[in-house]
């Protein structure tokens, strides 16, 4: 009898999708309210972890009865992408880090990314979670 | 004897992350390389979802030796963020949802959104993951 073994479809895009959801927030509040340094903070985090930026945005909200309004900043990677968003009235940030792995395994990369952002945040609690992306149709030979 | 039941923090940013990772799309490859198109796309289906777009960014990576090259594209939401990548070599697309649930509920919009997006690039398969984010830190009264 042949053994028939499961693989996966050439054809997936498979990927390392990490994020972390951070609460207590305790570094200073300026991270979490001005885009400009927050993005151009996020930059460096990618290029010190060896990924590759190509393009950036981020957005300010409008402050509010709570307080300052929070901000999202994003950096398009030739990996896929960094996302964050702040909330200073909660001082709470959540990060993604989503790098394909088409041509190379950048999932070291993004590790090392989402940590150096995290630490940058001093958060007092982190949850933290991984998802394997495109984990493409399982065939059957 | 006093019963401890385990309560969430108020200080989580609670919210909803849908992915779907696209294999043997079989829509108009005009909608894999052509980021300003995918872009408007993007932002109308935001809005007919009953999401706020806020920013937008787009990307057009160069063509290389498979053939033309992907696209991402991204728009920044009131409520979080939708960020689209491609690989026309592939067929492929990745697509994320995430919206925070600060304020409102906003879940059935975000699989409203991502079910349109889906729809959109006729994939042949869709693997489709859920991640329930800031969980908050499991504390004891």
């Amino acid at each position: 009898m042949q053994l028939r073994l499961p693989t996966f479809s050439t054809f997936c895009m498979q990927g390392l999708h990490l994020t972390a959801d951070l609460n207590g927030c305790q570094c200073d509040g300026v991270w979490l309210t001005d885009a400009v340094l927050l993005l151009a903070h996020c930059v460096q985090a990618v290029q010190t972890s060896g990924l590759q930026a190509v393009s950036q945005l981020a957005h300010s909200f409008p402050a509010h009865g709570h307080g300052p309004g929070g901000v999202t900043a994003t950096v398009l990677l030739a990996e896929s992408h960094l996302c964050i968003h702040t909330w200073p009235e909660l001082q709470a940030v959540t990060v993604d880090v989503y790098v394909c792995n088409f041509g190379a395994d950048h999932s070291a990369k993004a590790h090392a990314l989402i940590d150096l952002i995290v630490a940058h945040f001093l958060p007092q609690h982190a949850d933290r979670q991984m998802l394997l992306r495109g984990r493409g149709e399982l065939l059957l030979n």
